[in-house]
């Protein structure tokens, strides 16, 4: 095995230490949030941090870094306590990933990248209409993590749309929606069916389905 | 497209939720953690939560949900302030998605399932020997979530040790690995490279490596 310590980790190179820190997740989501501030200004930012956190009431989290530069999603995301997570697939993946760019606030990722906005009844927030897979988000928590400066922001799921519809146990199916992974800052990937598996119980052996 | 919303999520089933819920995030990596308490019992669970939350020092974290059952995660980790993240291949996967079932605190889910304990010096808690890619990781804080009583585990990187060396930028070559990616509770995926992209820059058109 090839090791590596905090000592190697912190001698590394600025963007060798950053591809090799956000490759220790494993594979991680990736989707294009949507923001709208208080004047009508609309955003896109890709995020590999959407974590899932409760399911009743549904609450998915994300973590905003901090930064020199101003961070757009959270500005607006205090300004109208709104966002939207729209999944990538491989049809729009490089238009999201140019969404990386640091385009001045007054330039929506939506124009510099020919995405197109996708309002819904009652909701504030840009959805992103070539995703097959959009969730409404509403502001619950921010949260400080004072261990390096980052913040936890925390929302409640307001409204899902699938170009597929759930499968019968609830669980949608992502590689039929086109759902992709990501690693470190540059690399995605499509998801292969692996297997899934029954409840596990003590007293059985793990079983496939 | 297909429209759930926030009372249609109320109404469902609570298994039904939980899968639906829990396959909002898109793509979520998969590991076992590993744990030991003061005694020396070592413990075994699938977490599909850990997030990156900063490149220098490496931090990681991950959600620890409340429940009524005891959390033997959580608990392991106070007393021993560290852990272990083990990555997935295809071969383990079942062995580890038998360490969700609710063993009893004196059982090993090592023991249980037949996966190896292996110990780097000067580290507390067990690694999987099986794994491919294994982080050791140091306590260094817990955050309350009270929007819904989780809690945020986080911690430090201290050690890294992979079957692979990293690459030249310093990314870890996930399908290399056997990285597995899951959705909901008990879906698997293993990940089909489909593109690496340049820095992506305000004044040039998105490109592929």
């Amino acid at each position: 095995m090839h090791t590596v310590t905090a000592a190697d980790i912190a001698a590394m190179d600025k963007l060798v230490r950053v591809q090799f820190a956000t490759s220790l997740p494993g594979a991680k989501p990736i989707s294009l949030i949507g923001t709208i501030d208080a004047a009508g200004q609309t955003n896109l930012a890709p995020f590999s941090s959407v974590v899932h956190l409760g399911s009743n009431p549904a609450l998915l989290g994300m973590i905003s870094r901090p930064d020199l530069v101003e961070r757009h999603t959270l500005s607006n995301i205090l300004e109208t306590k709104c966002w939207t997570i729209n999944h990538l697939h491989p049809d729009i993946l490089d238009a999201a990933h140019q969404c990386s760019a640091r385009y001045p606030r007054e330039v929506s990722e939506f124009s510099a990248t020919g995405l197109t906005e996708h309002f819904a009844d009652g909701f504030s927030a840009p959805f992103v209409a070539e995703s097959r897979f959009r969730i409404g988000m509403t502001l619950e928590q921010i949260i400080d993590i004072t261990a390096n400066g980052t913040q936890m922001i925390i929302g409640r799921v307001t409204l899902v749309q699938t170009s597929e519809s759930m499968q019968s146990d609830g669980s949608l199916d992502l590689p039929a929606l086109g759902c992709l992974a990501s690693t470190a800052l540059d690399t995605y990937f499509t998801l292969q069916p692996e297997a899934r598996l029954a409840y596990a119980k003590a007293d059985r052996a793990p079983r496939r389905l």
